[in-house]
């Protein structure tokens, strides 16, 4: 019963804002917000709120399994959803009708501004999203949890590296080590890549051999209860030349420094600047091209962005990632990356797995 | 060079479109079209088509990437893409953009909306989805590429079954031996049931042991080069009940009826109906709650849909999952799948696996 209280207790908080908002009920289409209010999980659901109806529709393929995941009314659409959710805004006498303004597709928009007769459609900012940021205890340790399979799937497929390995190899037994530690998958496309490849800071694995001497660069994430982690390691096989030995270290030093940067109430971007300045001083901040970090959750990227023009303030239990990195196109590339729980005074870093640089 | 000629060949065919669709400019933001359209695989990028140019838009982490998968003058948006996006638009004098109507975002139109001053903004229904619609030969054949592997990984997971495995653990062999043998991954998430749950045709695998005498039904899908698979079986472990066993003989009967039933030129409805008769001969059509099949490619559910009420006829060269299915709440479900692709008499069944009933 613990679970349907915290959704119910999410719902509530929705509501109280539909003053604010000025709507009477809201539309909730984006699955991972209609999961946070609802507890449903599949992949085809819409969450119709009022200040004391909730409906959850679905198509057939749940009709079993909606009602037991979720505390909802659950309605079950023969066909599209939005046929179905149609006659209950006007049932409800909905005049002002909420929807997710980022999140809905503009097909969805379209059709409910064409039928939604009696109701006014009002595009609400990112009222679910926003409260997704900051986790509570449960979720927290979700991610927790999620984050230290994560990393012992790490330890099991590298006792597995051997020569002669490709990058795909090594992402499969990543994978493997993930599922049989009880993961629900991988939170995304792993990544490993090996010598000039670590330069792309999205390479998908190729059959390329893993080759002594070179970068080794691993990111990945495992989901667990729905919620993600995320972590990158850059490792070296065999002995690293010491350019890329010097990239490790400014770029280790550059997200110690973030870390140590993050408590709530400062910007985001303070500590996207902490990590730009260690790098700057090194004399490599224009090979570093993307953000420090991002929030995760029930979504692989969620609020909020830690970037160099984000103004949103840290709270406390907030889940981020902290991950500077460097690439030189044609040498390779270096990311240090850990997820951190942020409290009053700091952050907790939940990633165990160690920093100085591992040599295979 | 082949896959260049190949992109720019689909490009030339939706500029053709223009005219018909009243069009100078057509902005293309769903991925897998994004990809369908210039190669490149990146997680964030849009497409800006005229009749003589083609801008492909991404992020600094794509920099060496794009160039070397797409033909398409790339251009790196240090911000948000639209913001680079815009002053191309006014620049290439587009009088007339077109955008995907299904694919959209709302946010990403309204932004159009507000700020394309110059440009007026044309809803277009799924152009590109059509073209996808009817794969080429060297589509056809990573399909089929695809489906072999996926029936690969299938075989060499079962031979790994033995008692006391969980529902998770088999899908973690699954997506292991997927790996090795050179998918990039599961196309969806793995579903394995065992039992009761068995009747939940979107099962997530959980910690539940596989036992003796009960159904077990495995769906499951390889990506390879960025094209699908998806199949599905049910098993018997150890011995099943004739209750049982009847609901796999009218599925598997069902399923057969509907590959039958399949060439070029009739209405996908028809194969939706030779299903359908089937399992009401056997008097439980009313069990079967979703429909007969869908396309797949570039995405694991794609056009054309294969259900009650679609009336488009099938082409030569459409890639096609047929996959009955009946569901019997607390007692356990059975659902048989392979994909075949469309041809001019009949159809191709590009799935290998064997039908008759597996006992494991």
């Amino acid at each position: 019963m613990r679970h349907i209280t915290e959704f119910s207790g999410r719902r509530e908080r929705v509501a109280e804002s539909f003053r604010d908002l000025k709507i009477d009920a809201f539309l909730v289409t984006a699955l991972p917000n209609v999961r946070y209010l609802s507890g449903f999980t599949g992949s085809n659901g819409a969450l119709l709120l009022t200040a004391d109806r909730s409906l959850l529709f679905t198509d057939p393929r749940y009709q079993t399994q909606a009602p037991l995941e979720s505390d909802c009314d659950v309605k079950i659409a023969k066909k599209a959803l939005l046929s179905e959710i149609l006659p209950w805004v006007n049932r409800l006498g909905a005049r002002r009708l909420g929807f997710e303004r980022t999140r809905i597709s503009f097909e969805t928009y379209d059709f409910l501004k064409r039928n939604a007769k009696t109701s006014r459609l009002i595009a609400v900012d990112d009222a679910v999203d926003q409260l997704r940021m900051v986790k509570s205890t449960a979720e927290a340790a979700t991610i927790k949890a999620a984050v230290e399979l994560n990393s012992a799937a790490f330890d099991h497929a590298l006792r597995t590296f051997k020569q002669g390995m490709t990058e795909v190899d090594l992402a499969a037994e990543i994978e493997y080590r993930m599922r049989r530690l009880g993961a629900e998958g991988p939170s995304f496309e792993t990544i490993v890549a090996t010598g000039p490849r670590t330069a792309l800071p999205h390479a998908h694995p190729t059959a390329a051999v893993i080759e002594p001497n070179e970068l080794l660069l691993v990111d990945m994430g495992a989901t667990v209860a729905g919620y993600a982690s995320d972590m990158t390691r850059t490792m070296g096989v065999g002995r690293l030349s010491p350019k890329a030995r010097r990239m490790y270290r400014a770029v280790l030093e550059s997200q110690l420094a973030a870390i140590d940067s993050i408590k709530a109430g400062i910007a985001s971007s303070t500590v996207d600047r902490s990590a730009r300045n260690v790098l700057k001083k090194h004399g490599i901040e224009k090979w570093f091209i993307h953000s420090t970090g991002h929030g995760l959750g029930l979504e692989i990227h969620e609020g909020p962005r830690i970037g160099r023009k984000e103004a949103r303030r840290l709270e406390a239990g907030m889940a981020i990632t902290v991950e500077p990195g460097v690439y030189l196109e044609g040498f390779g590339g270096v990311r240090i990356e850990d997820t951190v729980i942020v409290t009053k005074n700091g952050c907790e870093v939940l990633t165990p797995t160690r920093k100085d640089l591992i040599v295979l």
